[in-house]
């Protein structure tokens, strides 16, 4: 039976053998739940017999806590330790916020607190946007979204892979108009570019996947929702325009009729896609997060058992069917690595697959993205049905051109991850609008300059690898010298 | 109807809707022509209601203005803000120059300024040239002429692919008379080495492209005279001594009878040679300069769509019969990247081709002109009619050595871009000759140490590239081994 | 006849022609022994007329003094120079020791002498337990530990070589089960990872080997004794627990009866291998540590001729077949470097090989212990009896997927050495339980994201040399580009 | 005629048109020689119109006088401007210099000054001797010695290519005697090594070549005397050993009388081989040195003409016949960098070649020696006569291992260069010793770890090249994983 619990109650219950906390006013015994978290048991004990709910709110949606058993919910509590819970909603729902988000965090006189670090106006690449976040977002967030697997190995490799391959520039070719456009599993995009689920957008700005979303309807590319949000299924459905295209990625959770019914929540909100992670049967390491004491510690550093319930180590081929079964949105599978694994799907009939490592978050020492692809493109090459499969790549894409070198070889569109983050965490929606501005641009000025005024332009005789830079002409002097 | 008009009235005009400035003593309605000005309209509403004519004659020949609808001139201006406007002209007439100009920039009393940075005795390489003007050029200029594209990851590539070539001395050969005397498109030069054509001289010295010319003729070189030139180019084939020769590199303005106009210009001013610039259909983005708020940031760092008038998006392979048909020099088409786009010049029957990336200025990620260079040649090499088109390269060129493995590839010559800047800037045309006089050192020398006392004596076995760094007799070894 | 000396007498024995030193109360004429020390004559002079027992006790097990010449022991000292000796045994009989053993070395009052460096929970990669160890072992220690060869080129590039192999992880697969026990000639262990020797283990802790044998059977795992052990033969094979699981290590003596004592008092002593030293005709040269003046300069850094009453420079392929003779242990050569010396080894039927360069600490140029490994399952591959020999790798190897990677090349095992020592120097036993688990830990994480939840699902394509970072796809398009 | 002239008279010859000297008593008129002198005349106006003794010594051997005009010599000088004469040799002739041989040149009260840098018991490599040169020798000896030509790339490539080469050594070999010995052109050697010509060694010590050749005996390696001695041939000559092999080193004059004379001189003095440098036509360009104004600026850093009488840019293949006619020692041609070079010295039954690129300094951008040894010895490999012409090498060898390496590709010998002169002007003629003792142990300690007991025993399958660092197993892993 539920009840009106004193605050004072509340605070007995503080350790891990009897851990009571306060979320959004209302009481929850977290005893049993404590061995489950898929955070772990440490970040819920540093609240027990407390208030939990700004820690809370910064990292789930709100309605997560129906995953509690019944009996966990207590009751609304009275009184309180005095700390304001935070409330995201009253905070993002004016588009003004853009400039600096903290500013509406200063105290209530109302006073502004000055934002730190670079203007938005000095925002020239994307990199410009990581640097701004340094010094504009929380050390914690950094920690947790910067980070990589162990040494970070793939991490960096993601990136420096596309400057392995080299652009071959056709000259004297009208391109007076540039037509970036482009179509997604069939659905229109101004340019071939998707905003990738990336969990957690609270961390980076209240606002969280509300702003995101906005900022994609803006800039006209598509959102996938992320399982993992700060935001509800609701919250974000709800903040797309009538226009708007939205695709949902899905963790697939031990408890499949867990599992069913969020596929099924987010096709009746309107999402239009479905991209099913595949390559997180356990969480991979990142200790450059541990380190800092960040949110990968607790959300993904627990061991290879303690996170069952919320990854499915089981997830294999023969659920994908399954997954056919119980809905009529096309399947994507995102997080493929391996030119057999790709030739698999296609075999499967999967709509499409994201050639991904998670960012280099999951195991260090996978090769880069752009690596993969071409392994995986070469694979599906003469393939029966290969074209009713896209193929995406995410990872390590910074520039235009390197947006153009994923489509040479022959990538349907990219994902973009981090820099959405930082462009949210350090300028809210504007930053997000103008990471995906730059990138549009800076697509289109390479197309001009690659002598492509449209995508069916790129032809994979236009990049070139980096192993290539021989110097043809002395070859064969040479081994004439030898002859 | 002209008129003369207090500097009073012009001040009034000084907003994006109303803009006049004083331009020579003139007075110039700029407020449409803010929208297709090619440094975008940011740098004149600097100068709204004022005096730009400084500002003006640092990037600007004065016959520019002649691109300004009829009605933009107003009239004469009366009184002015005080501000002396630049007079190159008095200023460069002397040779006496030399050590450091802004000297002669001091104020009114004489008294000498003192020069910083080192000496032109102290200048025993190319790089040493870079190095002075860091500390005696302004900083806009030097973030103008430095900077490459986007990451520069092109810009240092041209520079550190000539490395990856090596040399294979031959030895026991008398060289007791080196001679690296050549011809360029028939013309006479004391070595295989052009000045090409770069932008607004005048940001490096007042004296500009007037100065460059004449330090060309001291070392007996060929100097391509820019379209973007400070000086006029009445001004720059005045300054041509009678024996010399002087090319011309064409912007094709998207107004083809401008464009004509310019090509008979330079004909009949004497130029022997028209290199049409074809890798800037639109501007590239140099985000170094764009930073410290140079040059770039106004006169290229603009968007696709407002370029347009200057460069054109629409010119192409179609257009060379056309210049074919106005012109009767030369053509060279400057910016070749692609060994298919050199057998589509040669087939097209164009004179000669610069391969170029336009000193990785434009689309970062391109290949080293090196590399390029060796594909053109291994593309080109047994096509008919081959030999009556001259391949020429640009591109991080700063050593005799690096010439010398241009020629090995098949380079007719190599054009020199920014060192000459560097040299004007810091010294002067005493820096240009000093800069010429080297290369033409460190070539003979290396023409004698590579036992080729001649050009024609340069083959294509003297160079070996970096991959066949091999050790070959271990390699049959470890074969044998494995038996 | 020995006698009771006085201290007082021992003194006046001391220098190079007349050198007495007291060990563990007992004097000892060393003065024919200082030119066929192994460590050099130098350290032993520094003692001579003293009592050596504290720096004998670092470096040698109590009964190596038996090798000395009969007439070497003179008789019990009386009196003394007051120093205490090391007394190591008390010392390590409780497990407690953890966190940091000088605590224990501090003065009789008890007081903690408080540790410094970082603390064992933030112990999260073997990294972590090198960088440790620098704050907390003596200078003198961790120089000889972390010293290789000459310019350590080979010591750097074990390390850095397991990273030019690449992951290509499979997904889709159940991984609920993930196992990595395994069987290493035939013994159970809970991981393919076994604790390689190493030498004087009581410079990185009193316990030395002891400890690391308790350290091993706390994590499954099998422990080679060394040779140049700090503890005696008994007493490492008394701390070994009954399920546990120990092997030999044999530095080969020019006396061989000496040898095969050793040979047979390890098998009576229940050791289950012989891992016989093949890398060590004569010791290599560590610069680094001679620099520091630590235990190399002594113990190794010797020249050629000194050092062959220790090690064999007879050695041969011929003495197998003795081995075999007198020993039913199973024979493993350690320190194979090159395919044909492992085809040898089949030949004579050894039970196993590893693929070792001693830790890159005796020839400096030679090549990664995985480029070797790769040759030797080359060389190996096809060859009759091929399965009857195991093939073991040690160098290098840090993280979960090093393991991984040289399983995949086909290794049975890995060994572990210098992280051990980081290990026992900077947390005694615990440190070394902690390196073992973290191993265990990433190899499973690292098998779970892989698709390989056992051992036999650990398969060659699934990892991809470097150079194989190729783009296949443009490949083709080049190619045909060139058409 | 000849007289007794007064400084003072002397004095006021001080100009470039009126030039006199004083060197060691006797007064030169150098006004003619001013345009001739291969080091420039700047140098020879330093000391117009007084006393240039000191700097003479330097770098000249005393007899170089000889080669000025007859009337250059005007008489003895009387006074003199207090300056003393440099007297090296009463300062070499006994052996303890040692130590620091700048005690020696303190103030005459005999009071020892301090030593700075390292002892010589701290020189555990060859490399350490470079730093203690660092700190004992002056700054222009160090920059001529260290520098190479332009921006030094082969310089460092000479160094870091042959850790390009790996080893691959065998096990279970006796290698209980190492025997190092050799014999070049017939003569025998303590080891594979000689001490290779290197100029003006008075730079590094006033006791020069003499010094040298001293430490040689020592070692009992040969030494190639060079003809730009600090001391004469007879000095050189007259300090060598009864026992003792001397090769003299020859700079080709254009004046063919001089060179013949010279020829025979060094034949008639007992010199064993002729080493012709093939690779000088003209000097190379060391700036670094031509910065701290060192001795290449003088000496080297003169344009191609001015060299001419020194250096003979004439020296051709056609010249070897006159050479062989001219002498009986076996001729060997030092400088060769081309595998086209080395057939053609073959075919002219030259005895031997080095493969050398003059220590990096004559042409930036050649290749490693290493790399040019392998592709000399394949060119040579099947071609008839090959054994009659010894192969050497020298460039960069700092390791026992580089000579092991330099042997498996088929060299006879190595040659040290900048080693001897730093330990030379660091420690003198034990300085030299321990740099040659150094090497030796280095390369027995090798051949024990390699399994090579004898120089016969090092093959070329022994070496294995950077690229080959390759993983056989998953190659072809990989390729089925593609079917």
């Amino acid at each position: 039976m539920r009840r009106t619990i004193p605050f004072a109650e509340v605070a007995q219950h503080n350790c891990a053998g009897d851990c009571w906390v306060v979320i959004h006013g209302r009481v929850y015994d977290l005893t049993e739940f404590l061995g489950v978290h898929p955070g772990g048991s440490e970040i819920i004990l540093k609240y027990a017999g407390g208030d939990a709910s700004a820690a809370f709110a910064g990292v789930h949606p709100p309605d997560i806590v129906a995953m509690l058993a019944d009996n966990a919910f207590l009751g609304e509590v009275s009184g309180g330790d005095g700390r304001a819970s935070l409330e995201p909603d009253s905070q993002e729902n004016k588009k003004s916020v853009g400039s600096d988000f903290r500013v509406r965090k200063g105290d209530s006189t109302g006073e502004e607190v000055p934002a730190t670090g670079p203007s938005i106006k000095k925002m020239l690449r994307l990199a410009d946007f990581e640097e701004a976040a340094i010094s504009r977002m929380p050390r914690e967030a950094l920690g947790y979204i910067t980070s990589g697997a162990n040494d970070e190995i793939t991490l960096r490799e993601n990136r420096v892979a596309w400057n392995r391959l080299w652009l071959r520039p056709r000259v004297l070719v009208d391109v007076t108009s540039v037509d970036a456009s482009s179509r997604i599993l069939g659905f229109k995009s101004s340019m071939p570019v998707y905003i990738s689920a990336t969990a957690v957008n609270g961390l980076a700005h209240p606002g969280g996947e509300v702003l995101v979303t906005r900022a994609a309807h803006a800039a006209g590319v598509i959102h996938m929702l992320p399982t993992l949000s700060s935001r509800t299924l609701e919250e974000m459905t709800a903040a797309r325009h009538p226009d708007q295209v939205q695709f949902y990625q899905l963790y697939v959770s031990s408890d499949r009729q867990r599992a069913a019914d969020m596929v099924r929540c987010a096709e009746v909100a309107g999402c239009k896609a479905l991209f099913i992670t595949v390559d997180v049967p356990v969480p991979g390491r990142r200790e450059t997060d541990m380190r800092c004491k960040g949110v990968a510690a607790t959300l993904a550093g627990t061991t290879v058992a303690s996170s069952a319930t919320f990854y499915d180590p089981k997830l294999s081929w023969a659920d994908i069917a399954w997954f056919r079964s119980i809905t009529t949105m096309p399947i994507v599978l995102k997080g493929i690595q391996a030119g057999e694994d790709a030739v698999q799907a296609l075999h499967l009939g999967v709509d499409g697959i994201v050639v991904s490592n998670h960012g280099g978050r999951q195991l260090d020492g996978t090769r880069s993205t752009v690596q993969v692809l071409a392994e995986v493109m070469e694979a599906l090459r003469s393939l029966p049905g290969r074209s009713k499969m896209e193929v995406f790549v995410d990872g390590g894409i910074r520039r235009g051109t390197d947006i153009f070198k994923a489509l040479a070889l022959g990538a349907k569109a990219v994902g973009i991850g981090r820099p959405v983050l930082y462009g949210l965490g350090a300028f809210g929606q504007d930053g997000v609008e103008q990471v995906l501005h730059l990138l549009g641009e800076e697509l289109r000025t390479c197309m001009a300059l690659m002598g492509t005024p449209t995508l069916a332009d790129i032809k994979p005789n236009l990049i070139v690898s980096d192993h290539r830079r021989c110097y043809c002409a002395d070859e064969d002097a040479y081994q004439q010298s030898k002859l």
